[in-house]
Formats: structure tokens, C-alpha cells, sequence
């Protein structure tokens, strides 16, 4: 079997499923209108990082698709970090996939300072041949998590790995910079939602006042 | 309920099935170079197009989603009147919809000169308050007939459906101008894979021409 | 220059020149209803055909650009033959670029039954490294000379240029059947165009007949 | 004139420049393997929204494309604030459209928190009665200030524009989290430009280390 036939289904899966979470966020705004899911985003993991991985964990090819997580990689991005809860419930009553597991780097984030919610998902996916079930990961996060990891992401590509001691201690502190800046937020949030019944009780008594944004 | 709450779901369906859809027309090209699908459309039924329909039949409101079986609707197109056939096979196969109805109007065309092959299909959509099957509509139609019935589709909109005598004396012998067009195609097609035999017969002997296009 | 970043800029012209005709269409349908534009595809020739046609036309490497007018291709389809006229007038008299060249393959078509308008433009591409004005070419038909086409390219790449007799005969027929279809076509154009005229008199005298779709 | 006739131009101009501008994001990656461009999204002004400023702004409607300059708005995020100045270097440079105001709320962010870059546009959009020059605003910012701004809209949004004093006070708190992020973020950027060089120096020495993510 070429790369081609092996990624074509994870292909295939990537797009539905980013069409399925873009319509939660659809759904969502149109009932609520606001929605836990700010953007969603997916990639079928590149060959040559397959390679790498499967090369230091000493994985055979055909062992592949199990034992390799992310090669359909969906990411779903939430302004608030309480809202990666609400995406998560959410997903665990949908009946089109089966979650195989969850793994919380948030309760426990990672040494390096990474956050983020992961669940390994079993999706099937209808090809020519038949039924193909294979496996997704689902990473949820807020904007800000995404934002480090990315950082993270490219310096770890630089470094190959083995980012500098200085650099390290420099990227924790984005890290703390950016968990200040989601706890930051989730206070606001509270703040909007309290001030909110108080702004409707208000209004009622016919004390609203005029636009003037 | 709204029309826009009850039409939300139609519109994810249509959004998924495309994805699929056009998902199959790729696995084709990638295995076989070639695919008996050569373009997906879709769309939700205007709330007009629905209210019409549910006054003539005399549908009421809480029936409309069980009676109007193409408030989602797909459209496959082919190139070869074979293709059809092909398409239709593969789409019985699929386990995420349910094949409810089939009609064919090409074995068995309309009076007015309509040929398409259409299937009703039950496919489950994953809501905020759970999964909902519900019902679309998919017609699978050479590029000639799709041609025709959109020309017919903009005719019966303008004469709000009684075209009169002499125009609907006209659009069947376009119906049949589109017919013959199908036929001529077919015959190219036996041509082209007969032919595609001998070609990598010769090109074993060492015989092959040189690219001259 | 590698082919990457030769190819890039006739990239970018597609994708701007698809966004650019798509909204000729809504422009259309949202003042008259309707469009003579039923829908614009593009495409970057793919390099081996780039190559193919080079090497057949001893053109340098350095002279691609100039020389291979088709390396940003658009296809714009057309639902009636005098559409293609409304099209080009519309495209002559755009300020963001230049018509090089016309070629009229509907009133003097190929000997092998090819038909379809041509445009070659010169289109301004902001690169990196400042304008770059590269060629384009327009290519305007209606469905059914689209649909042909679409045939003969593929059984010209099949037979590698050189289609046997009795295929291209039967070739020259299906062109045939196009045509016809295409005059039918035109008839009833003029009949929708007559009756709509009598349909809006008719209304105004408050005998307009009721919805019966 | 209608809102429809009125803005259909607007979301012609918003399409174009949605391409254009993620082909600059695409040019980048091809040539330097990273962008200053992180993601473009755009929008054009809800109706009432622009109908609440002009109604605020006492600007009567034939003078609404004139004094609303965001009726098209374009928004281009970044990783690091020294991107915003690349980024706005290369807008100026170029031909499709003129630069014919900007506002630096970077340099001097508002007494809200607010930072972005500003830049209004006068961009041509041909339409059918011909090239139609209108204002687009396009705003130039990183992640976090985008975050922020994003929260910060929909609280002003929330509380019409008077947002209470110490929410108020906990939205700066916010806006100096996403500040000190910017500014941690950019101090990892110059260590990795730093150690890249170190890095391709050591790895001409044949000491690169080995792959190990």
C-alpha cells in the first residue's frame, strides 16, 4: 500500500469532521447566540513527521494506524477555558464517532507548559472498499493555549526537539503569560454574565439605556 | 418552531453529504484515474419552493418534514449514462444513510421529457439536543440531462408550470436533442475502452506511440 | 527558478479571477434574476502538460511565460450560446486587465468539432517582489460544448493525440448532437424571452394565472 | 437605491481581498518557510450596525460610502507584533489599491486597552455598470490583541457602549495580560532568529543533531 491509499480516508475524515464541528459553531450561534467554539481547523498529519514518529517509537508500518493517533488531526478553538467543558460534553453525546479515550493536559498540563483537552476519537469512514473505522485526535483549547502551542510547535521543529535551556525558560514564561491572560478572561466572563441578568432586570424597568456604539 | 430552527439540520446534511459525495469522486480519481462522478451540487429547498409545494399538496405545517422528502437535496452528475448505474451501486453500499426510496425516471422518463435517477435517502444528523434522521433527496443525472432540467426547472418557474403547447412541443425535442447527445457519448465510450485495451496491448510490444498532444 | 515559485503567481491569478467572475454571477442574478454565467472552474496546468506542450513547440524554458498562454487557465460555462457574447462584452470592458487576443472557435470551429470562445488576457498578480502582469486564458462556452470538450480531452490524452478514424467520426457526431442541442436550446431562449413579455402584459390586466409548480 | 444594491459591491471587494491577502500568507510560506501572516478573515458591516453609526455620526445616507469606512473590513492576525510593521510595508507596496489613511493604535493604544494596526484602502471593484473605487478598512494585529479586541467588542456590544466602570477595569488587567504575552512572545522571537544562525552555523560543522521530535 502507497502513503496516497493509506492517507486518503484520513483526508476524508479530516473534512467531514471539520464540517460536522463548524456546524456545531453554527448551531450554536443561531440558538444562543454566542458559541464555546471560536474556530475549528484540521490536517492530515505530513509523511515525513508519520516517518519521524514512527521511526523513534519504533513502530512497523503496518502498525501504523493503530498505534499512530494523530494522523487525522482536528483542533477546536474556544475563547473561554470553561468552554472546553461544554465542547467536550458535547462531543461525548454525539453518536457519529466513539471517543477511545481522553487525555486532560489541562488539569495536568505538560513540563513545557503545554495546554490543551485531547480526545482520540474512532470515526468511520465509507470508502469504495466499504467501512473503514480509523482514528482522530480532537485537540481543544482556548485562543491563547493555541497560541503558545503553536510557538512551542515551531521552536520544537527548530530545535529539533531539544530546545536551549534559556529558550525553555523563556517559553514557560509565555506559557504563564498566557494562562494569566486566560484567567484574565474567565473573570470577565463571570463579570458578563452576572452584569447581564442585572442589565435585563434593569431594562424591564424600562431603564435600558440608548445605544451608543 | 422557526423556519430557520427547522431548517438548520437540512442545511448541516447538505453540508456533510457534499463533503462525502465529492469525497468519492477523489478515491475515484486516485485509484482508477478516472470517476463516474464528475460534480456535486446541493442546496436546501427555499422556504417558498416549501410552502408551495405543502399548499398544493395540502401538507400541513407539522407534516412538512416527513411528506417534503427534498427539503435537502443532492445532485450527482455524470458524464456517461453508465455511470449512473455505478454511482447508484456504490451509494446503496454506503452505512451512514439508509436507501428509503428510489424512483427511475430514466428507464422510465416523464412525459415531459424528464430523465434522472433519484434515491430518498434517511441520514442522521448530530443536533445540540441529539440525533436527528431526516430525510434528502439525491438525483444522479448525466451532465445532458442536468442540462435539460435546468433549462425545463427556469421554463415551469416562469409559466408558474403550464408552459404553454408550443414551448413544451419544443422543450421535448431539446429533451430529445439531450437524449441523442447521451447516446452519441455512450457509443464514444465503448470506443475509448475497447480501444484502451489494444493501446496497453501495443505498448507491451514496445509499440507505444510518442506524446504528441 | 524552480516550477514552485514560477507557478505561484499563475496560482494566485486563478484563484483571484475565480472570486472575481463567481461575482459577475451573484452581481447578475441579484439585478436581472438571471446570469449568462452558470459557472466559472480554473485551473494551473499541471507541469508535465506544461512540458509536453514545450517540447512539442521547441519553446525554451525561458520563454515559457510568454510563449504558453494557458498556464492560468478559466473556463466560464454559459447555459445559451448568445450568452457567450453578453460574457465577453462584459469582460472587454473590465479595468483590472487587458485583452491580448480573440479567438473565435464558435463561428469558425476546429475540424475536430471543437467550439468555445477564447480571451487571452494580461492580469497584474502583487507579488512579493512587486507587480508581475502574467497571461491568462478565458475560455467561454455553453454546457453542452463544455460537456464535448471535456470528452475530447480526455480520449486526446488517451490516444496520446492521435485518435483513430472511426472514434474521431463518431466524435464529429457527438459534436453534432452538442450543436443540435445548443440550436434547441436557442429556440426556446427566444420563446421564454417572447412569452415573458406576453406573461408580464397578461399580469398586468390582473389575469395572471396562480402558482401551480 | 437598496441595502443590497448598496453592499453588493462591498462583499465583491471583501472576496477579492480575502484572496489576495491569504495569497500573500501562501507566497511567504513557499519562499521563507514562515509567514508574518497568520490567518485573514473578513466581513462586511451588518446593516444595522452601519445604520447605529450613521444614525450616531448624524451622517445622512447618500453620504454613508464616504464617511463609513468600514462598510468592508478586512482583518490580517500575526504572531509577533514586529510582523504588523511587515506586513504593513507590504500592503503599501502594493499596485491593486491606494493607502488613504492610517491609524496606529499600536504606537498609541486607546484608553480602552484597544491596540491594532489601521489602514484604510481605496480599492476598485469592477462592477456592472462599470469600476466603482471604495473604502475598505483593514486591520493589522496579533493574536492577542485580537483576542482581547474580539471580547472587548462583544461586552461594548453587550452593554451598548457603556461598559461599567469595574469591568471596565478588569478588561485593562486583560489587555496588559495579552500585552505581556505580545512582549514574551517577541523576546522568544529574537532568541529563535539568534540561534537559528548559531544553529545553520554548527550544523556546516557537521554537529547537527539528529531529528528527535
Amino acid at each position: 500500500m502507497d502513503w496516497e491509499t493509506l492517507l486518503a480516508p484520513y483526508k476524508q475524515a479530516v473534512d467531514e469532521l471539520k464540517v460536522k464541528f463548524r456546524g456545531i459553531r453554527e448551531q450554536f450561534q443561531k440558538t444562543t447566540k454566542q458559541s464555546p467554539i471560536e474556530f475549528v481547523t484540521g490536517r492530515v498529519k505530513p509523511i515525513n513527521s508519520i516517518l519521524n514518529k514512527a521511526w523513534q517509537k519504533n513502530i512497523p508500518f503496518e502498525k501504523i494506524e493503530e498505534e499512530i493517533q494523530d494522523i487525522a488531526g482536528l483542533r477546536i478553538m474556544c475563547q473561554f477555558t470553561d468552554d472546553i467543558k461544554k465542547v467536550t460534553d458535547m462531543l461525548r453525546n454525539r453518536k457519529d464517532f466513539e471517543i477511545v479515550e481522553e487525555r486532560d493536559y489541562i488539569t495536568n498540563k505538560k513540563p513545557s507548559g503545554y495546554r490543551s483537552y485531547h480526545l482520540v476519537i474512532r470515526y468511520p469512514v465509507q470508502t469504495l472498499e466499504g467501512e473503514k473505522p480509523l482514528l482522530a485526535e480532537v485537540q481543544i483549547r482556548t485562543l491563547a493555549m493555541n497560541f503558545w502551542a503553536t510557538i512551542e510547535h515551531s521552536l520544537n521543529y527548530k530545535y529539533q526537539g531539544q530546545i536551549p535551556k534559556d529558550i525553555q525558560l523563556r517559553l514557560q514564561r509565555a506559557a504563564e503569560a498566557a494562562s494569566r491572560l486566560d484567567e484574565e478572561m474567565a473573570e470577565i466572563r463571570g463579570e458578563v454574565q452576572e452584569a447581564q441578568i442585572v442589565f435585563s432586570e434593569r431594562t424591564d424597568d424600562g431603564k435600558g439605556s440608548s445605544p451608543t456604539t
